[in-house]
């Protein structure tokens, strides 16, 4: 089922998915995208600030992207593109061995002014860990299709 | 050389970085954490939105932290963790091929007011392509240090 901006409810929520971060995929990443002392290598992350290898909040952010396509929002609201990211806050440290969780809140939509067959959706996004640590949370902001003929109702 | 916070002047700003982005890359990327069909398959792609396939905006945006930690200011400034992202804009699609470069500009500092070795950082990162299009822009927000004694004078 396509959910269309009329068919979103500001205020719902769902969560969802389990994605266990093992430390070679979390080295993996971050040899390639945030190579840090702290995220690429287990014995000199213990000289550094964090004292332990963690992941990058990069990875956290990608993850829980990789869930939403999956399992989210994405997979049924009927999306025209991304259009931005505000308030993204790294709270606790993901470590590896930890399962990430998605929850996702339907915060605010509106009519788009400039084409009235879209609408701009703003999503609320938080991973937790199994353990219910809030390790990251965001605002995800997104062009969404409004129903045919909606805007001339 | 490490800077402190008191080694930052608002205002200063870098350019640098070439990371071109090849089909392969951009579609391992996606498929991994966010695998919508305009980023995984070429085919796909056609009958989609963009109708071409295109960067997830996630990886153009690690792309930006992978050439700021080799050769931007996680380089050089003493960095305590990173605290998050403000205002992240997708303003152009990126497609195979394209050569990304990282412009910085130190936007905002402070001392923290929980604890005197300590500022918020406050930086603006744009990421173009070789032929000038700007495709993401965003605030980076980091807690760094400040020069050892300087709450002191």
């Amino acid at each position: 089922m396509t959910r269309y901006l009329e068919d979103i409810e500001i205020g719902e929520t769902r969560e969802y998915g389990a994605y266990t971060i093992t430390e070679s995929d979390l080295v993996a990443f971050a040899k390639r995208y945030d190579p840090q002392p702290f995220h690429v290598d287990r014995d000199a992350a213990r000289e550094t600030p964090p004292g332990h290898l963690i992941a990058s909040g990069w990875q956290t952010a990608c993850i829980a992207m990789r869930l939403a396509v999956l399992e989210g929002y994405l997979r049924d609201v009927a999306i025209v593109t991304g259009v931005g990211i505000d308030a993204l806050r790294w709270t606790e440290s993901v470590y590896p061995g930890d399962t990430l969780t998605v929850r996702e809140e339907m915060l605010d939509k509106r009519p788009s002014e400039s084409d009235p067959s879209r609408g701009v959706l703003r999503i609320e996004i938080t991973v937790v860990t199994a353990d219910d640590r809030e390790v990251l949370t965001m605002e995800w902001i997104d062009l969404v299709k409004r129903r045919p003929g909606a805007a001339d109702e």
